[in-house]
């Protein structure tokens, strides 16, 4: 057959072009690839990173993998071809952030395209399988949406996760939701990464452990976060989430909207989130969760108690909270404010369920209260 | 009240776990908020990185940012408190892919919680607002979801984002869909990140230029990709959207079936994909869109035409096919691929709608093909 002229060839250039996968191959030399991390099957896990002009690289992590301390972390080895290396031989299953800090600069890993966001900044993610609860499994699986959404408190588009089950989108079914609340140093897209939310929810349904349920992870941070008088200020996003978080679910999803159906939870920041939100609309939420959290600042104040008077103090309004669940680690620096959050509600009468688990403020625990609570609801 | 004498308060180091944010602040100084990238009004950007022992900090992109070249990139200034610093002053409104690289390391932009993945990389991610047809609008938006299948034909868990227009929720209603494919410098989630799919579509249904419908962007990357004697190995991909892409969108979503209702369009490398895939099964789709592409290998290899002499021989096969639209910029590298592809077509007796816009092979091209031929749909 006949063809043009002007054919041109796939070239050199274009095959630079695809291989390079943008900017991370160096011109004029073929890029090499680094694989990084490397995870085998026995929960050892290999960091590697170029960078021969470098000094010092360490592994950094916000507290979650076992042996890399929060803040300095750990240090990788330099090989004499400029390729530094940590190994580490035994990390449990799991989800887990970290960087490379280089030389004093934060860095995510080049080699991983794997990320999730913090409010401010990215994580490099990495997943360890090996854990029934949290695999990604051969079982049915729901969706993770990103959504947008205008907030009519702060004036400007706002993004939020939502969780939908498997079979919602044919079903035609209206289902319950769980609001579930991240902290603060995380974003509305930490839940469903390094939380692994929706794969927690789809085993649970799987096994028939949980009801298929809505899970709404809206952002909890209204801006760069500040602290108030007592401690961090909350009051914007819980009047964000009664005036557009939870109306723009209720109007556009295929959700139950009574207090059987509706369940809200929150780790840290975002537990305290939860417990603003819950004392302020007592009779719409049926179950309320608290994930190594409590009211922030009860140890200086008793705000909370005198802005919560009429819920703390009306037995009536908590006849249909069907669930009151606390649940911190014995090495939480929230301990002490869970405790004493925990003393307050049954001082005005509540009936809380409280766990003490081990471990400290990690999301290692945070996805086991998630499995641990969720098939307690509807 | 009483309280627990066990009660502690919410310590310094709670405050400094809350603000550093994970593992981007320095032990034993205070975080200080580097701003990057900032985007005023009329596309000025200024990047910054704090690097005090840096010698040498570029921004890379893929070639995208006008201004900066592909490789090399273009240089940050060394201020004297460690900070480098870069400003570009007119970028046009859109949304681009970027990098630091610092002594020879590729890193992401520490201060930008934005990122956007490739196949085997991350990268940081910006918008310039200021364009009618991709801007975050108050309009009713869609969503966009992470979905987890299993791939009979790769015998693992995979993934794909799916948008679904505004009111899919409740409606009831079963919609089209255009199967969207990326390129081969990108994954399943950079048509929803770079390439803005989801806001384009919204805008698009919200003026009333496009059918609501659902758009489906899976992952063309079956693993760490090669060059076959032909070019890129695009069989496999082809394989599995045939046996596992497009039969789990049409059992688990609300769509259409029928060939007037299924559209497949990529970019590229997915512009190759369209291709194969489209020619394999004719009769399953109605519109096929080709943005910067075309068959590869067609220069030097009638293979293409081969494998796919029925579909290409019988015009009974052809009648439903209501729009076969390519696009490619006149300094496309590919551009001699894309004019042999069409005139290999048009000798056939297709009839091929052909655009050459001006532009190169980048996303400010694939965008507005996105936002040309989607109207045209359904």
């Amino acid at each position: 057959m006949k063809r043009s002229k002007l054919v041109r060839p796939l070239s050199c250039i274009s095959v630079s072009f695809f291989l390079a996968g943008g900017a991370l191959a160096q011109p004029g030399q073929p890029p090499e690839r680094v694989v990084s991390p490397e995870i085998s099957g026995d929960g050892e896990v290999t960091f590697r990173l170029r960078a021969p002009s470098a000094e010092r690289v360490t592994l950094t992590s916000g507290g979650d993998i076992p042996g890399v301390p929060f803040g300095d972390g750990l240090a990788l080895t330099k090989g004499g071809d400029g390729l530094f290396t940590l190994n580490l031989d035994a990390v449990p299953p799991g989800a887990y952030r970290y960087n490379f800090n280089v030389d004093g600069v934060a860095t995510l890993d080049p080699s991983n395209r794997h990320t999730s966001e913090s409010n401010a900044s990215p994580w490099s993610l990495f997943h360890v399988p090996g854990s029934d609860f949290m695999d990604t499994r051969d079982v049915p699986h729901g969706a993770v949406a990103e959504v947008t959404y205008h907030s009519t408190v702060l004036e400007r588009p706002r993004r939020m996760h939502v969780y939908t089950p498997p079979g919602y989108e044919r079903s035609g079914r209206e289902y319950p939701v769980l609001y579930l609340l991240h902290g603060a140093g995380d974003s509305d897209d930490s839940w469903s990464t390094v939380g692994r939310a929706g794969f927690i929810l789809d085993n649970l349904i799987a096994d028939g452990s949980a009801e298929p349920m809505i899970v709404v992870m809206p952002d909890g941070h209204t801006g760069p976060f500040t602290m108030g008088a007592g401690g961090l200020a909350l009051d914007e996003f819980a009047r964000e989430f009664a005036a557009d978080v939870k109306p723009h679910i209720e109007s556009s999803y295929r959700v139950r909207t009574g207090r059987a159906d509706t369940a809200i939870a929150g780790l840290s920041m975002g537990g305290a989130h939860a417990l603003e939100i819950a004392m302020s609309d007592l009779e719409e939420y049926g179950y309320v969760g608290v994930f190594s959290s409590g009211v922030f600042g009860i140890v200086e104040s008793t705000d909370f108690e005198e802005r919560h008077a009429a819920s703390l103090g009306d037995a009536a309004r908590r006849e249909g909270l069907e669930l009151f669940w606390f649940a911190t680690g014995s090495e939480d620096f929230l301990l002490g404010t869970t405790e004493a959050t925990v003393e307050m509600f049954r001082g005005h009468g509540f009936d809380v369920e409280y766990h003490e688990s081990g471990g400290g403020h990690t999301w290692i625990n945070w996805r086991e209260y998630l499995r641990d609570f969720a098939p307690r609801l509807f």
